[in-house]
């Protein structure tokens, strides 16, 4: 039931939020049968959407004692049983949304568990998560080295065939000019030499907003960072120990990413960078169902694209060409975002792994640090 | 665990908080064999002494997710059953500061119930404390007679001989004019005809400060009224109900008490006025014994002096003439309050009867608004 | 035109409330003939009287570039001639108010001179008010004394016979126990004794409001000093120069005075002691009169009760006992200020000397500074 | 010496930052025999570049009545003797900056006009900043047209040859889809039929951060209009009138903008759209020396282009492909600001004609709206 900062939720309000979801979207829309189960968890329930009615205030939720878990987990299973019957049953658009809700509920899979990190990490006693930590990586992280991509006008987006949230479509032509990209994330070690060498002390290095943030709130090392005698430590799901030198580091801003890329001499490559050179990979890496948690080290060539770490792009979030939301309320879902905010790439450790592709749009305010977002570095070739 | 503004704390940190206060005050400081049961929970359960140390932000009880309230019982257990220990061989100063921490305990009982009364209210779903709400009163409310006090000098605060905070010494004389009490406490139906009266929009009738908090806040009645067609509904530990037209008006602040008694062509009493009827009486009313858990109609005579609501007088909370705090930290315990709060008189439905006494003083900001507070009258006489 | 922060007011500001003043509250209540000069004025240079109608935001009084000063010149002569034409035919009442606000223009006076001191130490360059610097004092401080007062039912507040505001009545009689009243306000030398044995770093000094002032503003020494080298510099109407140890210390809030008390072994005297002491003696001391412009040096024996500096009391203001405001909107002046606010005693430097006695009761909130306020101490007899 | 909210700095400000900026970029860098006028001016009029030092708080501008307006008038002409003196013997570096601070007096030509009116505004008597209005258009505004260009790989930026700012470099390839763009600005009345349909209480209009802002701030009409019986009045620099039916809106926030053109079935332009359409167009319109100081009805074809009033793109102020800031302080001019920002283009009547061109990126956060800053719709195509 904890709620640690306005942005994070508790957990029984991301189970009952994925809950309203199906019952709101799905069942209300396409079940005739359907009664609500108590309307007035539709306003307790309502995260962001303004179409559907009033909503009780975001930071607000770690105040709901009731419903209890109990009766939370009883309407699971209630409109769980209501949307598998209506499968059988149902039209092209009310599968299409059912299948948005799952992805939806894999979204806040990923919350519940950043979400929780920061919770416990808001208790002095630092408990953790899970008990027992993951095995250290078998290898160290490789060498940085960077990948050349020539100029060409590529296919941005995503064409339809399978699933995609709106704010991915609709695929378009973009030019993009040669570049290079780093083989993989920025590690610890290389972060603390940032660290190490005053980066945070030096405003030369930062966004004017950047530079405004550290001072007003004193970031001196990235989220869940702790000087510790020589080293660090950092807060995780399994508590409290020290940073894996190798493992890419994570739980810094936008403002962080770029400031370290203009420390390394380099820059945060663009989302359409980006997806130019992963859209011809397998989806594959370190993810929420390797149990492990937290990054790991990379491999050999182009590593890490997906799972890890959330990637900063330099690319703001904004409508692409020709843009259409969903119709009705679901159209709040992505395009009422579309500004003041930066795109992430490639999903972390903490995603579901059939959660992604390379045509996915994350975004959070260039500030936010609470998700495990982490570096990649390109530069002009 | 709730915590549904920075001023209320969690159920399970009061238990905690109290478990602490004789871990700290009693067992560490007379208890030779005394090893802390977890040292951590000496900054997690501080409250405010500086002199103890560090302690958590008042304003993130509700992220304590650890300790369990398993742990937290068996602490308790553990504290007591050594307090209890103790006791046989406990010297003067120990005795007394076992005692204290029972009154502080009391304290918190009454705290437990407001402030869970307010994360209750907090909640949408308006849930109720308790399942079933308190018989009517058997009468109404007398009408509102003015009781004579001549003047004189009398003595104020408490003397000694048994136990009282340190605050409500020492004893000393005090020149109190002639004026008149009111008989029985303001009822809901009186405030009512306040606010039908444009109480609430009429500067005039306010301190500025008040005022302020009024437009600031956008007040129109007291906390956890509601308007309900014709009439009010009030959220309580019972849930919402309509209003006891007979019953004392409670949960309103010290500006809005000044401006109804402004408005009603009276003033609050002092502390001493207050003091001086009091002082010959015994103390009995309606208090948390009576399983009631809200403000009930009058008796007849000078009545409600005790039980049934705080009542805010015209007093600010300062030192009486030579108050000395309880040396070392326990100093901390009332001294340090006395600036921009007022002092409140007579217990409430919700503390334990015996828990007060005439000369016990309570203290409050004067905006304050979730504690049992109501009205009672004086004017020059 | 500078307002350097909310509560002080650009000097033409103060000019054209004045004259306000005299056209709301003398003119336009007792002249027929009267037309207003501008009726927008009546807004814009209303400074907190609810019953006069809307007035411009406190905090955007340094926007007014128009009217211009030579506007507000013209403006101020204009109703200079009026209410002059009116005093030969006034009635009693007109007379009163023409009196009250000759003393409500006294002490926009002295604010005139505080505000100007915050506005130009607002400023980097630090300039100067006046040129050249007051004389040093041709003597140090006395050795602080003690000046006992045996207990006595005493007569508090004024008795009519000439003017007052209406908080300095009724006259009525107080019990004040035996006390001793410090010979002199606390000197400078004394004060940065205290900041040396390390006053600001120290909770249990500290009322708990005061300590939070402390952390949140980052005090730690009075408004206008600054370390330089061993010693301290304070800036003041001459620009910044060396502290005069033997001059009072001033521009400290009430935390600071009652913080220093403790610290001494001392308190703060209550107000009904300080108009004990004063009562009897002629209003005599450094005043604006003598062009000095900052605190000097004490005198022998018990000194400085007038002028110097405001003193701190240990009293809340709050009403006398059968106080009544002035009817209608002038009853704004004082009453309405009843709230979360202490009583300074005596005058300051920058006081008119013909506009203070033994009763006159000012009022600052405990956190105020820009006002040249000081600290006298008292004990326990 | 007004300044009415921390963005909008007093007119001597701009008159003394301008000096300084000439003073410390091109004096103390290329002017072997400089001495400071004054080495506490670099800090006072410092507006943001922390790799030069120190500086005074940019809401604290107001309060600097020193030095006085003839303090810095002489300061001017004696920078400006040492600028000129310089010419005939600088180098390429040095009459670069000279260039460089020509073009940011212009800016700041426009800033003191828009932050004097701002600043007229706050002042309830609405003053006038001319005496007389402009003549009214001789002509209304023409039914508003689509101009379609076709998808191309267009060059964009500043490709050299004459006077850029940093930001506008460098000119590179970019693929720009089909489109059309409004013919003509979008004029009051159009604005006002959106105001009437209540767009202002939709939030299907409105970007999430936009709503928030609206709801926040109690936006209902553009800054600076009042409703007035049936219609409008608008506060400019004439002092306050009519809304001009005709003349393009201003004065309205990026949100309003997009919120309108999605009312209109449009959107904005992104900046290279933009550019593409006015990349061959001669720099002509009503700017600043026409004297008419507000924006006035468009003529015939694509009308508006430059001058009336700036026109928020769709695109997010980001560093163009290899972007390179200049080197040093003055890299700090447009580089650090690349975040949190929208594009603007065009220039308004307030803006200096020779200060435009096609390739200018003007640039402010999505929330402001003092600027004179306006709408055009495009639409796909």
């Amino acid at each position: 039931m904890v709620q640690s900062m306005p942005d994070a939720s508790p957990a029984k309000w991301h189970l009952a939020h994925t809950t309203w979801f199906f019952e709101e979207f799905v069942l209300a829309r396409f079940d005739r049968a359907h009664r609500w189960r108590d309307e007035r968890y539709r306003v307790l329930f309502n995260s962001y959407y303004d179409a559907v009615g009033p909503r009780h205030a975001r930071s607000q939720r770690g105040v709901l004692s009731r419903p209890s878990l109990e009766e939370v987990a009883a309407w699971r299973r209630w409109v769980d049983e209501r949307v598998l019957a209506l499968v059988g049953r149902a039209d092209e658009e009310a599968l299409a949304t059912i299948v948005l809700g799952t992805h939806h509920e894999q979204q806040h899979q990923e919350l519940l568990l950043t979400d929780a990190k920061h919770a416990l990490s808001s208790n002095p006693l630092q408990p953790a998560y899970a008990a027992r930590a993951a095995p250290a990586g078998a290898h160290g992280a490789p060498p940085l080295a960077w990948v050349p991509f020539a100029e060409a006008v590529v296919e941005i987006g995503h064409g339809g065939g399978s699933f995609a949230f709106d704010n991915e479509t609709p695929a378009h032509r973009a030019l993009v000019g040669a570049f290079a990209l780093g083989s993989r994330l920025v590690t610890n070690a290389e972060y603390a030499a940032f660290i190490d060498d005053g980066g945070y002390e030096e405003p030369a290095l930062w966004l004017s907003d950047g530079w405004a943030e550290v001072r007003a709130r004193g970031w001196s090392a990235p989220l869940y960072w702790e000087r510790r005698g020589e080293g660090w430590t950092e807060f995780g799901l399994y508590g409290s120990r020290a940073i894996d030198a190798h493992a890419p580091v994570s739980h810094v801003s936008f403002y962080e990413a770029d400031a370290y890329a203009r420390w390394a001499g380099a820059r945060l490559p663009t989302e359409a960078e980006w997806e130019r050179a992963a859209s011809q990979r397998v989806v594959e890496g370190n993810f929420v169902e390797s149990g492990r948690l937290a990054p790991a080290a990379a491999g050999s060539g182009l590593a890490q694209l997906f799972g890890d770490a959330w990637e900063w792009t330099a690319s703001a979030y904004l409508p692409y060409p020709r843009f259409r939301p969903l119709r009705g309320a679901l159209g709040e879902y992505n395009g009422k975002f579309m500004s003041g905010q930066m795109v992430l790439r490639g999903g972390s450790c903490l995603s579901p792994a059939d959660h992604l592709r390379a045509t996915y749009r994350n975004f959070f305010p260039p500030a936010a640090r609470w998700q495990v977002t982490g570096i990649r570095l390109a530069r002009d070739d």
